[in-house]
């Protein structure tokens, strides 16, 4: 306990030294530029446009925040593995699917590292990925219609937090198990760990044309924690880079169990090598079954279909798959600089980055430059795969990205700063205080082969003194640098929806004009579609009863619904017909447990209501939508379970 | 159905004249002062602090989202109504009593009009309260914590709309039926609507010291729809203006049906008359359960009470106590000026505002100036009470605010503007065009008698081309004017979570020095407390397992949990035992069904988790804390029902 103790308060103290200790300090503006000035380059003036759209993982809410930049304003939080009851997801029946797990419903979960979707190394604007930690998934949003279209499990791991990051060509997202557990799963004692607890690594394979996930296969690893990852790129194209710590195996009080070593890993995956294994079947298929989940614009409803087995290759039998680069002092982001060159360990406990170089790599695999193995995997000697220490004497350094002009940028979490590097010279060009306690950064493209090198955004964790108060629960923050010139330049501070792990950005220009605006109502084929007024209806099946109905401004057809009773289960299945841009309808029904819907125009959704009280209840559009909004409106009566009020329904006015 | 169409397209048309008809006209700043100038009013430079909080209902969100003034950051989403995956509202254990209705748990409701506590007739920054229009409820929030407190149910109510403006030294928050029913509900048709069914006005007294809610006493009122509601000040306290719609008494088609009359009328009820009427025992004692929940800050804890009668006022009745004010066309909007002496009804189908005189309301019911009566409710001659009318050529008025120099300013829908007027001479002074669609306007202060006329904010439903697009489902926004000249300048578009209903905003300098920054740990008396690593324990119960623990950076007490069983259900009693401001722990477990927790420092709060399959399964910090954070995590073994792996526990390290 003691050792425990002391770490903590070490870093603790560390931490508050740095960060005013909580007094109120407001107004501290180190690193900040002229005051108008950084006014005019962040002001987009009201009908003006953002210069790029970011996407900032909303961590502990399980969502994805899409912001404007230089601005910070938040234009959409885009709903991935929690519930969301601004927009139906997790409640309407279509999108419930979603959130399907062998585990059950999860309604809530912990994302962290979007990734774009790459085409040559560049991003291209067609999707956006991200992982959930807690109930290992990967998702896929679709950046023209800004909404999640498929999640999918990942089985045997656990936290997966090394994730969702894409190749060159986007031909795989992957994820590392955080937590090794045993795998398969049984019941062992935790104090068995060592040995027997195992990671993986997963690649998903993504769809060229469709995007469509599949998990291609797995690969077994030794019980390290894999902590976060990157793609190569350039000529490092075909290799996947994950940090471990934990190295120690150790299963309990890991702030000092697993702090022992002097260095743990960055794992070196080659994914080519893996395919050839593929192709030659050098692999076990294992019974795991995990959920993969669609939802589809055509018919507008979410499915979840299990698959059953995985593709297992074992890192400890299968040579030239996985090699191990010893790096210093549990380190935790791996970046890949834009030639795919350099790979940069940020060693959390230490003040130095540990730079790796490719090309030294491939040669000390050439000449078996190992001084090991660890459960079968090589581990490199150090020397003959370091191309340089990146001399920082800040505290922390937890994440590196990259500009267009062959500098780095790496954050220190512990001394809250964020310092700029020159690659190759490894000479320290710059530092700026951060306020408080960065994680990730973010520059627009800044882990792809092209950067664009005008902001960078420094996501943070501790923010006290830096906003207005809101009781205990404060806001976390990014901050907004301008680093086109020699020196950053501070420009903002804005407020973020949950926590800002991990974030992308891409230029407004190339997903801008591709955007969804309405869905053709012609092209639903939702199974419960209600396309006209006229074809309005309801419809009894046993004690399930389906209410086809219509909404457009200003009047749901049906709107006075007879004959339901209670013991029902009642689907009311709400098409908005309306076809113009911006019109979305809401619905909401008195004391339904799952209360309400929000309808985009030409869509479909569905509302599952339970009567348990006799009496004539009220339903209404829940989004302003037109000057007769307040009238949108229509009553349901309900019945007692062994009353025989007919079915009856109104059309537009005229009963049925 | 062709009446109803005409209508809507004519609605629609209208508006989309206004609006761009969808161009992407970008840059259309009208009304706009120069960029650089407006940018540097907005900025708030890093560090430094807003000059006002603004509290956004959320709409459809169920939420209420804080923003600072004059930057437009969202400092927090308040949860009140609906369940919030980034905070745990509704999920964990603690919370989840808030949301329990006489329909069940309701996970997701529609929140409209929130209204900040007022002493004598200014704004005091103790409280803030809030509707639920879907199932009707009314809830109160700490503004030391910023967390919802209490939620009421309303029960007679459908549709609580006209909710919950308050009386000037808060003695009641009021709440009126949108949508009129049987009363007490019971099978009938819904073609027997006029006559049968009925409206209440709720009115919920408020203790002045603690701000707990009961509802005192409901009005019996005729089978309209109450849409608004403003509070009298000054001379006109004691009384509440409530509008109407469908006095028509229509219940299907409203679009058409309820828009018949040339007038319809504000209600104006004297609560003092009401209170006597109570004290008399002129009341009868109706049975209607509804529930009554807390949130304890001491017990950390929720707690779901039924209360079974309200006592029932009839209007129909009783003398004095509610008299009808004609106002043509479908008043929206019922504003009262900071005097106290105009009432304001903003008729959505005219272009005209009517505005009534408090003094000549009195004169006319002291001269019985009647012109007849509704169900026993006297309606006053319109001569006998209007103080003037504002031409405005607008289109669509929906709301009415003021500022501190004898100005009103008032929304207009379908012609996309805001207009400026002269209380009392009915003046047009200015108006400029919004984007697009307003519904309500806030100036900070602007329902009360002491506005602070700096800024006005609109709240406009529409936005189509006003910022970067984000698939069919676009932002809400806001838009804020600089009001302290003679003409309004558009300073800021800012968007917003769901839909920015009504708003209410007060001086920072007001609540900033009386937010709560932790919980002490000594006053933390939940039931499942653990307030050192030492206490933390295991206790079986039959199937159910309590797991007292405690985190604090960077670890879990205890990390290591064997014994748990398939079948179990386990709960997850979480005290962080930090004392530290802005320290909060999460907390995961692979694959819980309610998932995670979001804990305050000196906080407890319970994980419910059913497991089901065994192995061995990682819980960790959900909110990055500390260096060592990803160290922060631990393991549970869970064995098969008939297993008979004894319950232990490890205490950082030691097992047990």
């Amino acid at each position: 306990m003691k050792t425990s103790k002391l770490l903590s308060l070490a870093v603790a103290g560390a931490f508050l030294a740095s960060c005013g200790n909580g007094n109120n300090s407001n107004g501290n503006k180190s690193g900040a530029m002229g005051a108008s000035d950084a006014a005019s380059r962040v002001y987009v003036a009201p009908g003006e446009y953002d210069e790029y759209y970011a996407f900032l993982s909303g961590g502990f809410s399980g969502q994805l925040a899409t912001y404007g930049l230089p601005s910070g304003r938040l234009l959409k939080v885009i709903p991935v593995f929690s519930q969301d009851p601004e927009k139906g997801y997790g409640y309407n029946e279509e999108t419930k699917p979603l959130l399907q797990t062998t585990h059950g419903f999860i309604p809530w979960d912990d994302t962290h590292h979007p990734d774009l979707s790459q085409t040559n190394g560049e991003v291209d604007g067609r999707w956006i990925f991200i992982n959930a930690n807690n109930t290992p998934r990967v998702a896929r949003i679709s950046l023209k219609t800004f909404e999640t279209e498929e999640t999918l499990e990942l089985p045997n791991a656990a936290g997966n937090h090394s994730s969702t990051f894409v190749t060159q060509n986007t031909e795989y997202i992957v994820g590392g198990t955080r937590f090794s557990v045993p795998i398969p799963q049984e019941d062992v004692s935790i104090k068995d760990y060592k040995g027997k607890f195992k990671g993986v690594i997963s690649f998903v394979k993504i769809n060229p044309d469709s995007g469509a996930m599949n998990l291609e296969f797995q690969i077994l690893m030794p019980g390290f924690n894999y902590d976060l990852a990157h793609s190569g790129k350039g000529n490092s194209h075909g290799w996947v880079f994950f940090t471990t710590y934990n190295t120690e195996e150790a299963n309990t009080l890991l702030e000092v169990e697993a702090s022992q070593n002097d260095y743990d890993y960055i794992a070196a995956v080659n994914w080519k090598v893996a395919e050839d294994y593929i192709k030659q079947g050098k692999f076990t298929e294992m019974k795991a079954p995990h959920y993969h989940n669609t939802y589809s614009d055509e018919t507008h409803t979410g499915k979840s279909e299990v698959v059953e087995t995985v593709k297992i290759l074992d890192a400890s039998q299968l040579p030239g798959l996985v090699y191990l680069l010893p790096t210093p002092k549990s380190p935790h982001g791996v970046d890949v600089d834009p030639t795919g060159e350099y790979i940069i360990g940020n060693g959390k406990l230490s003040s130095d980055l540990t730079v790796h170089s490719f090309s030294k790599m491939l040669k000390a695999i050439e000449n078996k430059a190992f001084d090991g193995e660890k459960y079968g995997i090589p581990t490199i000697k150090m020397d003959a795969v370091v191309a340089g220490v990146v001399k920082s004497t800040g505290l922390g350094p937890l994440h590196t990205e990259f500009d267009d002009k062959g500098n780095a940028y790496t954050t220190f979490f512990i001394s809250s700063e964020v310092i700029k590097w020159k690659v190759g010279t490894w000479e320290v060009l710059d530092r700026k205080p951060t306020y408080y306690a960065p994680g990730h950064l973010m520059i627009p493209g800044g882990d792809s082969r092209k950067p664009f090198g005008k902001y960078l955004v420094a996501m943070n964790k501790i923010t006290k003194d830096r906003f207005l108060p809101t009781g205990p629960e404060l806001c976390q923050s990014a901050q907004l640098f301008d680093i086109s010139g020699d020196k950053m330049e501070l420009l903002l501070d804005f407020p973020t929806i949950g926590e800002p792990h991990y974030a992308q950005a891409i230029p407004a220009s190339k997903i801008k004009d591709q955007q969804t605006k309405i869905y053709p109502l012609k092209d639903n084929h939702h199974p419960y579609v209600t396309r006209t007024d006229a074809d309005a209806k309801v419809v009894r099946d046993g004690n399930n009863v389906h209410v086809y109905m219509t909404c457009i401004r200003s009047h749901f057809s049906p709107d006075n619904i007879e004959g339901i009773k209670v013991g029902d289960t009642v689907y009311f299945h709400v098409t908005n017909v309306e076809q113009d841009w911006d019109i979305p309808h809401g619905f909401g029904v008195l004391g339904a447990q799952n209360a309400e819907l929000l309808i985009m125009p030409g869509q479909t959704e569905t509302l599952v209501w339970k009567p348990t009280k006799v009496g004539v209840w009220p339903f209404y559009c829940t989004d302003f939508c037109s000057a007769l909004h307040q009238e949108m409106q229509g009553y349901v009566r309900v019945s007692a379970a062994n009353a025989n009020t007919p079915l009856k329904w109104s059309l537009g006015g005229d009963e049925e």
